[in-house]
């Protein structure tokens, strides 16, 4: 929606429900086909709504997607409260919040959308890396406070995208039914190490 | 081939070449468009073949994705050579198998193939999950010669999908830029943990 459009009506009732039955359906679509094969009109189809009202919400497909992986924004904004506090314990503190992402239906189906989308398609990974980089890897990389806090937030990243391969996208078990609290304990030393251990090698200055 | 098959001549001079270009081109146009859209037919234009001949060497289409993605099981028969050994180091070995695996151009995009066909197409995933779990799950859980050795596995391959995911399909830098030694050093302490350390929580009866 253009934002120096004049509209009389304001807001109109019930419009809120629809764009949320089209980003419902978007996500759907995205992860089910990729972001590629998913259209307009399949979008709308889905959500029993006319492609132009699509349109007239979201613009076109690219902002439909951004605006539908509104989650890397959501999450990251509530990375800061996650990491600020006792070092010693950071690694479980995020992997109690990792858990509960990956553990939670509705969220972790959103999660498995965008990755499946980014990997059927360079442009949605696209999107997707500037909307990873921008409200999560910073976010992380800021509350470290350490020379190589970029790797260390690509490393909890990387920890991440791997769960949701192992247990949603290849599936592989105990893994892929392995409960939010067990899933927390086995990710809290890695993701402890990952913030705050020491990396070794010769990345390391310490 | 059916194994029964009587032939007077043979294999034909030039077979095996163009048996490998068949599955070179299949394993790009897996890794470009997916399982679900890579047809016989795009694979042997890609190869310059005819659709036949694709036919002749490799049955149908799933029969050509499980043949060129002999990866895992070539992969996995490495593994019990980089798993037995020092207990104390045995991260550290599989973290320079790992990386360079990672590190070597032509073996990662077969990898990066793997992942993206999986993300794209349920049966891809269905198919990569009984080649992963028959040749890497499986000798890194009789390896290790532990309770809780199946997730321990499905924990390195889980780390390994990470990697790919974060490096080759999302890309996020620092860690898509890593040198192999610089990768392998980071990994080590992790795929040891993961290998032979406390698995934290009630996983582990230690």
């Amino acid at each position: 929606m253009a934002s120096g459009e004049t509209r009389r009506t304001g807001r109109r009732p019930g419009s809120s429900g629809t764009r949320e039955a089209i980003a419902a359906a978007a996500r759907e679509q995205f992860a089910t086909v990729g972001f590629d094969r998913a259209t307009i009109r399949s979008i709308a189809l889905r959500a029993g709504v006319d492609p132009a009202l699509v349109m007239h919400f979201y613009g076109n497909k690219r902002q439909l997607f951004v605006s539908v992986l509104d989650l890397p924004v959501n999450l990251g904004r509530q990375l800061p409260a996650v990491l600020e506090g006792d070092r010693a314990s950071v690694g479980a503190r995020l992997a109690d919040f990792v858990a509960g992402v990956l553990g939670d239906p509705a969220t972790v189906e959103r999660v498995e959308a965008m990755v499946r989308a980014a990997a059927s398609e360079p442009r949605a990974a696209e999107v997707l890396r500037e909307l990873i980089t921008t409200h999560m890897m910073t976010p992380i990389a800021e509350n470290l406070d350490m020379d190589d806090a970029a790797l260390r937030a690509n490393l909890v990243g990387s920890t991440v995208a791997g769960m949701v391969m192992a247990r949603r996208i290849i599936g592989v078990e105990p893994l892929a039914s392995l409960e939010t609290e067990d899933l927390a304990a086995v990710l809290a030393p890695v993701l402890q190490h990952y913030l705050v251990g020491p990396l070794v090698g010769p990345l390391v200055e310490k």
